[in-house]
């Protein structure tokens, strides 16, 4: 592994094999091919034209949401969507436009619409040294199990805002006092654009830096991490440079981390690559 | 103007007005066509095609740079590059490779080739504030005469690295102690591709922070700024924001650090663009 393949890793998306998901004027997704002629069983829902597909139902997000969810039944027992995750994500043609209807979480890869979350990178700094409190995935969860983590990560679900999401996740998966959490300093925003087996992925990841008590230990209270580890920074950073051992996009949280302190440095043969291949264009 | 504006203006680069500069098996710069076109007359040097222009001209750099100086005489008689900055950058297909050659810099933008530079955030902390020294670049500079720019910011010659030319600039621009700027904090690149009425910039600017003492004034002493002063950055970002008073690129840069540090806020309807749009991918 390099830098560069973590990076790579996370952007394979070729368009050529997608096709978009248009509402009204709008892209508002991205449908594999086969996921789009996989719509052609539903046309009150979805046109699906040669090179695009269009969202026919119309109405408040209410009322498209459930035309939606009718088709996303059929997909779950299809298995071309993994079960419902009961957890909504707001579907728009951009950050902060009005939802054209919301979609459960499951179901975003399919139709390739635009995720958000939230990181956060969980630091003290001893004697002018950096460590990155880090967790191990639960076995369990869906995606990358007993993958490393940020300390705090989550999706930002429909009608939640980023630092809503960031309080709440911190509590339930690091138990951070919110008097603590509301201290973390936003950070940028790292972007990506990735095929997996369910579709693509069209995420943005809001990021933010924590300066931590020295004494406090994060414990978690969801059952979605079994462990936390407080690392030296650089061992983080090399660790992301010669294995897999952290979930594919926390790998580019991290060096977006390690280039705003100054640990990686312009000498690094990566550095360019790094510093301009963690912020795909929104489009 | 807005955030936006900035970021476009920078990226206003259209491929179909371009073609590839060809060294070997590497594209090396970008030639717009009516530059391409300027090229024929020196066919030793140069083969120009409809889709692409290649360079003829082999051996080590130094024979090759003295072939495409022939050149550059010529277009400098014919006004399409502007005189002899007598200062040569490298031309090479990515960053640290060999070069092919080296450029006066006053004809990196008829060629296309990238350009690399080094911007200096100097700023200081008072009661958890922050300040950023901006400087006023002279009236007789060639670039944006009397714009506002960061306290340091220099291109990098042939033949130096990263942290020699921010050491040497910050010298010369604003007389800080290479034991001071020592000290500063590489914080990764902002990378931008622009057509101006030159040619095409295809420019890389490595950005560093530097926390600098209270009590130090920066002084200029060759000439390049006529002023320094100290700004609170929330001022700067709404006068990047407002205006065009900051020379186009140092915009970019200062957003990143605003980003970095906090002072653009996830609430900004623009943070994500920014966010996404001071680091062109590479290629």
């Amino acid at each position: 592994m390099s830098f560069r393949d973590h990076i790579r890793l996370c952007n394979n998306y070729d368009p050529a094999r997608v096709v978009p998901l248009i509402a009204g004027n709008d892209r508002i997704g991205l449908l594999r091919r086969d996921n789009a002629a996989a719509l052609q069983r539903f046309p009150h829902v979805f046109a699906v034209e040669d090179d695009k597909a269009r969202l026919l139902a119309s109405g408040d997000a209410a009322v498209v949401s459930q035309a939606v969810e009718g088709v996303v039944d059929a997909l779950v027992a299809e298995n071309r969507v993994p079960k419902w995750r009961n957890e909504t994500f707001d579907v728009a043609p951009r950050w902060g436009a009005p939802p054209v209807f919301r979609l459960d979480r499951g179901a975003v890869p399919f139709f390739g619409t635009r995720a958000y979350g939230v990181h956060l990178n969980g630091y003290i700094r001893e004697r002018n040294e950096l460590y990155l409190w880090v967790g191990r995935r639960a076995p369990d969860k869906r995606v990358a199990p007993n993958k490393l983590d940020n300390v705090v990560a989550g999706g930002i679900g429909n009608g939640h805002g980023v630092e809503e999401t960031l309080l709440k996740e911190g509590e339930e998966e690091a138990s951070i006092p919110t008097g603590l959490s509301k201290g973390a300093v936003p950070a940028g925003a790292v972007s990506y654009r990735m095929e997996t087996s369910l579709g693509i992925r069209d995420d943005v990841l809001f990021v933010y830096d924590l300066d931590m008590p020295a004494d406090f230990v994060p414990e978690n209270r969801d059952g979605e991490i079994v462990r936390f580890e407080l690392m030296p920074v650089a061992a983080v950073i090399e660790r992301v440079r010669a294995t897999e051992d952290f979930k594919f996009n926390v790998n580019l949280v991290l060096l977006d981390f390690a280039l705003r302190h100054g640990v990686l440095r312009p000498d690094d043969p990566e550095y360019l690559e790094v510093a301009t291949g963690l912020h795909r264009p929104l489009d």
